[in-house]
């Protein structure tokens, strides 16, 4: 079986990719086949010999059609410009985030090669009243490009597969943290970092008040989520390709508390808070409670705790705790 | 000011463009211009000195370029492949529905001439679980490629708006009833023709069993509320700019009793129920029971009930009935 992970250079997408690779399939069948697609690839990418890395833009319509046309089975759509990057500039999130996903989409049906498709959405998507608790059933209504980006390739995901041009499920992230590495321009960029600087002796800020809730995940789990919705079978999705994904609601305040107790209170000492009018403008549309009613029935994980997450970080890692 | 209708040509954009020139502006100006483009024009378009009527096809950049470089201040999109015809071409549903409603909105930024749009969408967006009540909150996830686009354009229209591109408002249009002429590709089109066609002597069908309900709204008041959401201000819709249009909840049933009540007994014998799944698989999708809260408090109108819908077809068609 033949494997493509899009956006496979970046931080989930490796991990991903080297799951997929460590577990050796998929419900499917045997990988014996995976096209790592990314603009860049960090120096450690698997050398595995299933594996092939282009160094390519997803959005270049030939390259991506020479990948198609070798009939992938499953392929994971990570690509995309950042929340911030696709606020700030509207022509690039469009072309990234949004046409070249049609396109994909297109290609599909026009080569009648009906992968499945497992595609990165983000619960940035909701902008309504983020105080309620969103359901299965509330109405996105995006406060930002990204997250519009995010609703209409859902929307073509959903229709795609209706007709049957594609079997596609679209998952929507939590905020993934703690992302090891460094800060990068998405909003939530600092929802790692108030964790992972301090833990690496480094100072961090955060730009909204201590009381302010996320809807998080670990990246442990994410991947897990991932595969998991791979395997999913249509009948079990039925019409509706969009899954919220499960996560924990953690303010501010509650992941320095979790910090300290890991890692004793003069860590958590190099954390300060430096509003942000930008990134809170952003942040605050995103929704922190989440009743993921349908994604844990159809058997989709998320952490026991912010301890878990932080000490999953901390071990992977091998950060020595003194 | 001037004023752009596409898809003037159709039933409803010719009477908003009659209604508009008859009352002579908006709340933002006198019309002094009017250019309305369809593919094709009735012969009994307005002949008012200050109307074009343009006989092209807005989805052709050159054209609508043209167009918008004149700074239109208000635009009306009516322009549509109708459900039926979307449903069973996919390409062509894409290409006028979503591309080109996209285009207009690009070359509006590109042009800087921010003008208000009015577009035209539809409550058959609608395809979660409609035997439950719609509220202004609710997800609508279509089950059609016609629904699909709609909410592309509605988010599109919404993310543009936000960032100041264009000042756009789409409505969601109910199921327009009572439409004279002939029946079209619409998957709705049976229920203007039960009522229609018994009353020009004619004989007509309905696929869908009796007590199915539809949320309908009469071409008058529809026209009324086009103009509403021209007039009302932007700040007055906030960030959110979809609105689900007031309307009634009517079964084929009560349909029928109420042209039994006006035209008698022996029009209504004209009808008779002929299923047809593939209109049946379309139309059941569709919400009846929608509580239009937001819209309502906003000014937007509806019928006083079915009598007052088909007595304002008979009147306007000089039907007499003996």
């Amino acid at each position: 079986m033949h494997v493509v992970v899009i956006g496979g250079g970046g931080f989930i997408g490796k991990r991903l990719s080297e799951e997929l690779l460590a577990k050796g399939g998929l419900k499917q069948g045997q990988i014996t086949r995976m096209t790592i697609m990314d603009k860049t690839f960090p120096p450690d990418m698997p050398t595995d010999p299933r594996v092939e890395c282009l160094p390519v833009d997803f959005s270049d319509a030939q390259v991506m059609r020479k990948v198609l046309e070798q009939g992938p089975q499953v392929i994971f759509h990570l690509a995309a410009i950042v929340s911030g990057e696709a606020e700030k500039n509207f022509d690039l999130g469009m072309k990234v985030n949004f046409q070249a996903s049609l396109q994909l989409l297109e290609m599909c049906r026009e080569l009648s090669i009906k992968p499945r498709i497992v595609f990165a959405s983000s619960c940035g998507v909701f902008g309504g009243d983020v105080t309620q608790v969103i359901t299965d059933e509330t109405d996105p209504k995006p406060r930002s490009s990204y997250g519009t980006q995010k609703v209409l390739v859902e929307l073509l995901i959903n229709d795609f597969s209706r007709r049957g041009f594609v079997d596609g499920r679209s998952i929507r992230l939590p905020t993934i943290t703690v992302r090891p590495g460094k800060p990068n321009a998405a909003t939530s960029s600092f929802i790692s970092g108030i964790i992972r600087e301090p833990l690496n002796g480094q100072l961090s800020t955060y730009p909204v008040p201590p009381a302010t809730a996320f809807w998080v995940l670990s990246p442990k789990r994410v991947v897990e989520n991932f595969i998991h919705a791979a395997n999913i079978g249509a009948s079990e999705l039925g019409n509706d390709r969009t899954i919220t994904l499960p996560g924990l609601t953690v303010s501010v305040q509650e992941m320095l508390d979790s910090l300290a107790k890991i890692a004793g209170p003069t860590v958590t000492k190099r954390v300060s808070y430096v509003p942000d009018a930008f990134l809170e403008s952003i942040v605050l549309t995103w929704p922190a409670k989440i009743d993921p009613k349908r994604s844990l029935q159809l058997g989709f994980v998320r952490d026991s705790g912010m301890d878990e997450i932080i000490q999953q970080y901390v071990d992977e890692q091998g950060i020595s705790l003194t």
